[in-house]
């Protein structure tokens, strides 16, 4: 597809938060030119502009163009769970409610529910997802299914999944050009025995590649491994070598000094969770204090079962927000570095080099925000704006690999979201019977 | 107008959160059926059914019909000031861009800005909102001229309003049958020199009504008042008679026991507004323990120069998520209690006794709740998933007095959005010329 969107306010992010007016081409999956269309020929090689065969022109309407966000942590398929269980005590709810119905999905539920989360991302700006969940297969064709962009990460614990199975899946899902990619991880410190944990670490150092992990989301998590190891997770899983590649946390609610450093010294990222950890009685996570010691930030929703909703602006006015309550300074954490977490910071967590901000020849990932709401006029800082007003009520178009996926309400996955609804259901209702 | 509403999920809040299925019927501005459409003939006063003349028939389509949320503390025209000024120290905001700004604004201007505020409220399900702001007979025109419910509050502070103008507006404003209502109110207690009080307080007195002011919203206020008064905020201002009626508080951040003790024999309200708590780093208000002591707590956004939006799915999570987080408990502060507090309990707050929930008589403000949004599905418990996913994108209409003021993202206020963005656009720009 040739798109051509002009009158178009846009935020490349390439430049620090400074907005621009002009227009955006997509051809095929790439950005071909951003600019004021004056230098427009030169750019697409030498093809005149009048001769590109548009398959869509957009009119902006002045609306802003920006990079779609990352959620940079999610267990998409637990979409069948949303509302099922809240307002229980942590341990209540896993046991009693999640795993047992966990256990009892298969592959192809996956699939379907992980396409159901898709839809809700598109409706909150997302275009891509760091997935981690039961079924890595399944998972790739729901995004390959919907056009959506999709990062997973290794689950492997006690209890499910193997280092053969990540290994298989990072050889096989990190194809060139593909919407699918795949980090070596595993579920948790508190899940992993030590023998697995080696083995994770041997299969980093056989590919030189960063490692993923929950890691101190919780205080009892902490005080357990340094019970168990003398050690925090962080020091732990360091020291059998496992970020010797770098990699990231998940939550990070907990990191102490000695964490922050090795997170620095490795180049990890810290990807935080704020509203889950706030439903689940985590904690907080202090965010401006991995921001001052110069570490990456990205932004994760979580999985709908802790949450319960897919929502990156209510993440983004949460990491302000608590951060403020958590330093006792109003001016603590800018809002524009909280929007640099939620875009580019979550694609330098997920490894997307290419879906990082608007550039010529980057992947066509981008928004585009409905300025003519009422919640963000009059217009004074629009960046400042999106983090602290912003609603999923703006997103008016997510495009993924220059694919138009929904816009002004519809989607365009190539099924129909009443369909997966009702398959959502039958799955749920299947197995609240089977248990 | 008469309304018919089919195929509905109805929450009507007079029955716990108890669902059920059915038609509610709207005659003028009340509600004049609710049910499964056998026994209506006899609830419309003998009437047949198909004698009425409807004007509309809708199928809701399975989709939830509830009571419209209540923003139970706002200062709407200061739109003018969303996003003007974040991530700043709390008085150089107030000093140097607050202040300066606000001297300017004509009461025509605070018509119009606050007309650009019940906008937001639509699409966010808000049906009436709790005002405090400089010019009383401007927003109560604002109010008039867009079809929208509102309840202020006198501002009066050393600086600007008299108790003459509260007397005035409250004998004004509190017609029968009328979208305006008027509360007795002053600012704050450190805004005011006793004498001020004193008449604030012969005043409730003379007209046996409750009184309502900012309260406890950060800790140096309630420490520069222990220091002046030897009293919390709360002690002193009972002291001096100011809540012998009752009333209510505005954030109410940091009560001690002995205030919430004043509240409750007080029957006082406390009206939470956590994201301005945040945003400011004024702190988390203990909610839980209000609760506990059996308060009635209302819930609303504060201003958007302070939020910066006004939305109360963003609140309702606040008060859920943080409540969870400062008790340490993931089972504290159940979801439905705050979608209580969200409705009926603002309600109870605002004095609006004939909005509070749906039934026969009661005024018809209501909202349908599209579940047909990813966010929502699949189906398990509604009123949970309310407050823990709900976004402004589920709000499908917003009706107030019998009128539908929103519907399907187009609103019917009497003017066009484009024209009050452009207006409050050129205040904007007149104020930052002339400062």
């Amino acid at each position: 597809m040739n798109i051509r969107i002009s009158n178009a306010r846009i935020l490349t992010m390439a430049d620090g938060m400074k907005l621009t007016e002009g227009e955006i081409w997509i051809r095929g999956k790439r950005i071909a030119y951003i600019g004021d269309g004056t230098n427009a020929d030169l750019a697409c090689r030498g093809k005149e502009r009048n001769r590109i065969v548009w398959d869509r022109e957009i009119d902006a309407k002045r609306n802003l163009i920006m990079p779609g966000f990352k959620n940079a942590h999610t267990h998409s398929a637990m979409t069948f769970l949303r509302s099922y269980a809240d307002d229980l005590p942590l341990q209540a709810w896993l046991n009693d409610r999640v795993f047992p119905m966990e256990a009892k999905l298969t592959g192809d539920d996956i699939r379907l529910l992980t396409k159901l989360a898709v839809l809700e991302y598109l409706t909150s700006g997302v275009t891509a997802f760091f997935d981690m969940y039961l079924t890595p297969e399944t998972i790739a064709q729901a995004a390959e299914e919907t056009g959506m962009r999709c990062v997973q990460t290794g689950a492997v614990n006690n209890f499910s999944q193997s280092t053969e199975l990540v290994e298989e899946m990072y050889r096989k899902l990190n194809q060139e050009d593909s919407l699918n990619s795949y980090r070596i991880g595993f579920h948790a410190e508190y899940t992993c025995d030590k023998s697995l944990l080696e083995r994770v670490s041997d299969l980093s150092h056989k590919y030189k590649a960063p490692v993923y992990t929950h890691n101190s989301e919780t205080k009892r998590e902490v005080e357990d491994c340094i019970e168990r190891s003398g050690m925090t997770p962080t020091q732990y899983l360091d020291s059998l070598g496992l970020f010797d590649y770098g990699g990231g946390g998940y939550h990070c609610v907990w990191l102490n000094d000695t964490d922050i450093e090795i997170f620095k010294r490795r180049g990890m990222h810290v990807i935080t969770n704020p509203a889950s950890n706030l439903k689940l009685a985590s904690g907080i996570a202090p965010i401006q204090r991995y921001v001052n010691a110069g570490l990456n930030v990205a932004v994760g929703t979580d999985g709908p079962a802790s949450n319960n909703c897919l929502d990156m602006f209510r993440e983004m006015f949460l990491v302000a927000g608590l951060s403020k309550y958590l330093e006792q300074d109003a001016a603590a954490m800018d809002a524009d570095k909280v929007l640099y977490m939620a875009t580019a910071g979550g694609a330098a967590a997920m490894g997307l080099h290419d879906c990082d901000m608007l550039a010529e020849g980057k992947y066509a990932d981008l928004i585009m925000i409905d300025l003519a709401q009422p919640n963000m006029q009059p217009i004074h800082h629009i960046t400042k704006n999106l983090v602290y007003s912003g609603s999923k009520q703006n997103v008016k178009m997510t495009m993924v690999n220059g694919e138009i996926l929904y816009e002004d309400g519809s989607f365009h996955i190539g099924e129909s979201p009443e369909v997966l609804y009702r398959e959502a259901a039958k799955i749920v209702e299947g197995i609240k019977k089977a248990i």
